[in-house]
C-alpha cells in the first residue's frame, strides 16, 4: 500500500490512534490546529530538520533507525540545555511513492525513542515531497536550564564519552552501503570481518542522547557535540568569552574505533577532534566539583589550544559539519 | 553572496542580530540549544512544512511572500484554537548555491509576519536539501481553547470572510506564471487586464490569518480553512460528532473571485467549496448568540449537505487539498 492511497486524513488517524493519548498534561493533542500543554515554568523549545541526501543515505539507514535518530538529536538538545524533555512534534514528508511499510517502520522507530525518553508526540504536519523530509520539534521543562554562555577561565572542560564513534561508523557505512538491522541478534547482515565494529554503527545510525542529570550540580556551561569537539567546544567558549585548552591524550575513544580508523586508514585523531553526531555531552564545571565524566581540559582566557603530552600545540582547523560549508 | 559561502555560523548570527532581542518572557533565544520560555498556563504549540514543488513554484512565489505565508498558515492555526500567538521556530533548507538575495529576502517576509502578528522567532535550524523546504512551530499561549470538537446540532454554522479567493488567485498565477510584488505601488508587474484580481493573487501568496478575538465568546468549535471549506468542515464535523447543513448562497464571495473564475472558465462555487488557503476561520455558535461574520448554515445530526436556496440537495464531494490523495 502507498501512502498516496492512503490519504492524508487516514494516516493521521493511524497516528492519532498510535500516540493520541493525553497524559501529562496534554489538553489537546493530535488532531486538532494546534497542540496545547498546560505548563508549569520554564518551557524548553527546540526544533531540527532531517533532510535525506544532506542527513542521512536510505542505502544504509532504515527508517526504523531514521526515526529514532530524528527524535535523538532533538531530545540531545533540550538535555544539552539540562532540561527535562517532554514532548515532541513531527514533520514527515516524503514522495507520494513511499510506502506504507517505510511509514510504519519510521513510526515504529519514532515511538521506540518516544519511550526511551519517556516523551509525547503532541503534533504534526504529513505532507508529500520528492525526498524525505523531516523536521522535529522537541519540548522539554526545566528549572535551572544550562546555556553555553557561564563556562569561567580555569573551569575544567568534560565530555561524558567516547568521541568519534558516530563518524567512524559513517566513513564504514560508506564503505560497506547496507543497512544493518539492530533488532536482529547475531549477525544482523554486517560481514563477519566487520562485527568488531558494530557499536560505531550503531552509534551512528541509532545514536543515544545523553541525559544530564548527574552532572547538572556542577556544570557551568553546556552543549552537546553533533558537529564535532572542536567546533561545538568553540561555540561554548565564544558564548562564554573565554578559550580552552585540550589534552589529547585525554579525550576518550573506543577501541572500537581506533581499531576500525586504522582499518580504514583515517586518522582517529581527526575523528575525535571533528566528528559530529556522538551526541555526547560537553559541559564545563568548577575544578573543585566531583564530576562523573571524562576531564578533557581546561577553560583559559582566549583561543582553543589542543596540545600533547608534552604540552606541545597540535594543529587544529575549526573543522566539523557546517551545512552551508563543508559537507552541504 | 551564496549562502554555501558564508557558513551556517555566520548566517545564524546574521539571524541572531535581527531577531536576537528577547523580550515577553524568553530566557534563551536563537543560537543555544534550545529556546526557553517562562510560560504561563496553556502553551499551544503547531508546526507545519512548506516544501518547493509542493507547497509553492518559485516562478510564481518571492522570496518575501514565502516568508511572510509560511508564518501565516502556522499562526492561523493558532488562532484557529482560540491562542494568542507568541513565538515562532523556524528549520530553513536550501541548496547550497541559494543566493543570499533570496535567504535575505525570505526572512524579511519572516520579519514582516512577526511584526503583523506580534510574535518573536526564538529559534531553529539551517540546513542545505536539494530544494527550498520550510518548517516553522509556532507556539502560542490561550486560556480557553477552542477545539474542532464542541460544535452542538442547532449551532450556526459561521465563515469570518470570502471563501475560493486564494484557489482562484492561485489559478491565476498558474496562468501567468510570473511573480507580482506587492510591496511595490502601481503596476507591480500585473498584466493591466488581470489587474482587478490583485486581491486574489495577493490573498494566496500572502495570506493573513485571521484573529479570532471577536467571535471567541460565543464560538463552541473552530477550525482554520486551509483545505478547503467542506473538508475543514468535514473535520469540524467528525471532531464533534455532527452533521452540517450549509446554504450555498450564504457562502461569502468576492465579486473579484466571480469574475475572474468566470474569465478562466472554472466554477466559482467549485473554488467557494473545495478550494484550499483562503485562512479564514471557520466555526460554530449557539443560534442565539450575536456574531459579527458570516452565517452559512447549521450544524446538524449527521451528513454534509451543501442545499441552495429552494432547499434542493447539490451534490459534492468532499474534496479540497489533501496531501496523498489528490494533489501532491
Amino acid at each position: 500500500m502507498k501512502l498516496s492511497q492512503a490519504g492524508e486524513l487516514s494516516l493521521l488517524e493511524i497516528l492519532r490512534k498510535r500516540f493520541g493519548s493525553r497524559p501529562r498534561g496534554v489538553l489537546v493533542g493530535i488532531g486538532d490546529d494546534a497542540a496545547v500543554i498546560s505548563a508549569g515554568k520554564n518551557i524548553l523549545l527546540t526544533t531540527d530538520m532531517m533532510v535525506e541526501g544532506v542527513h542521512f543515505d536510505l542505502s544504509w539507514t532504515t527508517p526504523f533507525q531514521l526515526g529514532f535518530k530524528l527524535v535523538s538529536v532533538n531530545i540531545s538538545d533540550i538535555y544539552a540545555m539540562g532540561g527535562i524533555p517532554q514532548y515532541v512534534l513531527l514533520n514527515f514528508s516524503a514522495h507520494r511513492n513511499c510506502s506504507r511499510e517505510f511509514f510504519d517502520q519510521f513510526f515504529d522507530g519514532i515511538e521506540e525513542a518516544l519511550k526511551t525518553y519517556g516523551v509525547i508526540l503532541i503534533g504534526g504536519d504529513i505532507s508529500s515531497a520528492e525526498r524525505i523530509m523531516l523536521s522535529l520539534t522537541a519540548v522539554g521543562t526545566g528549572g535551572n536550564v544550562l546555556k553555553r554562555k557561564g563556562a569561567r577561565v580555569g573551569d575544567r572542560i568534560y565530555v561524558t564519552g567516547n568521541l568519534g564513534d558516530s563518524a567512524c561508523g559513517l566513513a564504514m557505512l560508506r564503505r560497506i552501503r547496507r543497512t544493518i538491522d539492530f533488532t536482529k541478534r547475531g549477525r544482523r547482515g554486517l560481514p563477519v570481518t566487520w562485527d568488531v565494529a558494530a557499536p560505531l554503527l550503531r552509534r551512528h545510525l541509532m545514536p543515544l542522547a545523553r541525559n544530564p542529570k548527574r552532572i547538572l550540580h556542577a556544570a557551568t556551561a553546556m552543549i552537546d557535540i553533533s558537529d564535532g569537539l572542536i567546533i561545538d567546544l568553540s561555540r561554548l567558549c565564544t558564548e562564554s568569552g573565554v578559550g580552552a585548552r585540550i589534552q589529547l591524550s585525554h579525550i576518550p575513544v573506543s577501541k572500537e574505533m581506533k581499531a576500525t580508523a586504522a582499518c580504514l586508514e583515517i586518522s582517529a585523531r581527526d575523528l575525535a577532534l571533528s566528528g559530529g553526531e556522538d551526541y555526547e555531552l560537553l559541559f564545563t564545571a568548577p575544578a573543585k566539583a566531583k564530576v562523573k565524566a571524562f576531564c578533557i581540559g581546561e577553560i583559559t582566557r582566549a583561543g582553543i589550544a589542543v596540545v600533547d603530552d608534552n604540552g606541545k600545540r597540535i594543529k587544529v582547523s575549526a573543522r566539523g559539519y557546517q551545512h552551508f560549508s563543508l559537507q552541504g
